[in-house]
């Protein structure tokens, strides 16, 4: 099959990698109908991660289930079938508290790269959502959103406990940022405040339900909130960029007893203690749990309710990856579509 | 009046000071019963925190009003009182909230000294709880813990959403520690790991309702704890020291999806981000708003519900304070109350 590799810091290739196949009765083998470029590939791709051997790339998908193991129930043959990027065994006291992405038997699905024409899916019977439907094909871009960056942007307008009668600040206008901006929304939010200083961002955060956006950064940015809050800083804060001035945003931006719920993969970040105690601040995040939020986010966008697929904005075919990871790098691009 | 000052590390007096007066109309001056020396005293009597003049120490306190200022309405002469560690004003959105010690008016109490005969208490409608009968001399110490240890411990349990069904680990034996023991236990946890090496606080930690005692630190002690729970960690768990290894203690004791609730004020403590991003926990604490729980607190203590006042081990007149900080930095005594 066809599959994407980096081979180290800007250099992505597409080259026959060998097809998958069931190594334990759990599992279960796609086609990958979809697949997609993370904001988070772009670590490695820059530099700041190491790429220490060629390395299949991508851990976002959906498809349609085309081998299963002998144990595997809850899905079959030709569903389509959403998961995370984390397997999981949905059944251990872990997944039983909704905290999928640290089930006592996951599996990253980074690890078998998923930007590929065949996936082979670990512990299928908990990983995998068969939609009720076959989805449409306009309708595959916000299943494929699913699987992570609004799984993710979900989970941290949850830990950021978005709701009614909340103001929520949200740090980082990529897709995940944006996607917490629609959650937030959704979870029923009074006032939203997208931090974004591009104009096609900033005009995405508003379709999806942002009232307000602030340009400024850093102590600028965080003044900007508390002006906009009577002094207090926002109830709840999204982080979805991961360096040490972000989440430094973040906290300052939130006012005692405020909740940021943070989803950036941190690099390189410290939290002084001494700031943090006396913020007052919940704070809670991490790898999203996705598998718990599937469900529901699968109905949302088969109701039509939500179109998370708009944070894609550009689509190429995985032939042409590498153009892909170039755009994103260079912001020229969102959110990148790979189709099969 | 007669008052406790520390001069430099290790150098406790007790002098003349000038009596308080009321000085906003929402003051009120009361003659203090029992105050107390808190583990936080003694960061700057060992000099790890600075003392750049002579400091009037204390920040615990509970007495009968002596004068009110002409706006105050919620306390009269002659009434017993308990307040918390911060003046606030209880009616500002952040107080509405249950976040007194994060009030927009909040005054330290630490900065005008409570070891002493007399004190000026600012916002005192806010500040004051009125007990709903005159305490028995027995009673007292009880009350007294609320106004801090108890009420940083009852936070601390809030915190880390130690409830029935839950595992709860405390990292720290002090009063705040061995309180939230207590906690725990009133909000009905199931089990109680108290993490302690001293025997009397062993003892009293099992009185409070600790159902296992682990003896280990660090590394050994998040081990203990992992086997004490299915390999997964504590759901909840009460962190009441306050440096960088009792942080880590607490975080790495917690299973993914559960609570550290932090009271111990931090010391050098830098937070790694992706070690906290990985662990999945939620992170709540910092000064606990003690004036949120302090009605329920007056009520199980003069209902002889809870006993918080057994964590005075030591009982001087405040001419002897000196001592009493001697006693708590040789850990000869836990907790020490000072008469008046």
């Amino acid at each position: 099959m066809r599959g994407v590799v980096m081979y180290a810091p800007r250099d992505v290739r597409v080259e026959e990698r060998a097809d998958p196949v069931i190594e334990q009765p759990t599992d279960a083998v796609i086609r990958v109908a979809a697949a997609c470029i993370c904001g988070s590939d772009l670590w490695p791709y820059r530099g700041a991660d190491p790429v220490e051997r060629p390395t299949p790339m991508g851990h976002e998908y959906v498809g349609i289930v085309e081998q299963v193991g002998d144990d595997v129930k809850n899905v079959k043959v030709g569903d389509f079938v959403v998961g995370s990027f984390f397997a999981s065994d949905n059944t251990c006291e872990i997944c039983r508290a909704g905290y999928q992405s640290h089930c006592v038997h996951r599996e990253p699905m980074g690890a078998l790269g998923t930007q590929a024409e065949l996936l082979r899916i670990p512990l299928a019977d908990g990983t995998l959502v068969a939609t009720p439907r076959p989805p449409r094909p306009e309708e595959i871009p916000g299943l494929l959103a699913a699987s992570d960056v609004l799984g993710t942007g979900w989970f941290a307008a949850v830990a950021a406990e978005a709701g009614p009668g909340k103001t929520v600040a949200v740090v980082g206008d990529g897709a995940v940022g944006l996607l917490g901006v629609l959650a937030a929304k959704q979870l029923g939010a009074e006032r939203i405040i997208a931090m974004s200083r591009h104009a096609d961002r900033q005009e995405l955060a508003r379709r999806f339900g942002a009232t307000d956006v602030v340009e400024e950064r850093g102590d600028e940015g965080v003044a900007k909130i508390r002006e906009l809050t009577d002094g207090l800083g926002a109830h709840s804060t999204i982080e979805a960029v991961g360096t040490q001035e972000s989440m430094m945003q973040a906290i300052r931006a939130t006012r005692a007893g405020g909740h940021v719920g943070y989803v950036g993969v941190s690099h390189d970040v410290a939290l002084p203690g001494l700031e943090l105690f006396f913020s007052g601040v919940h704070l809670h995040g991490g790898p999203a749990p996705v598998r718990q939020f599937l469900p529901e986010l699968i109905r949302l966008i088969l109701d039509g309710e939500i179109d998370p697929g708009a944070v894609f904005d550009l689509t190429l075919p995985l032939e042409k990856a590498a153009e892909g990871y170039r755009a994103m790098d260079e912001r020229l691009a969102t959110k990148v579509l790979l189709t099969l």
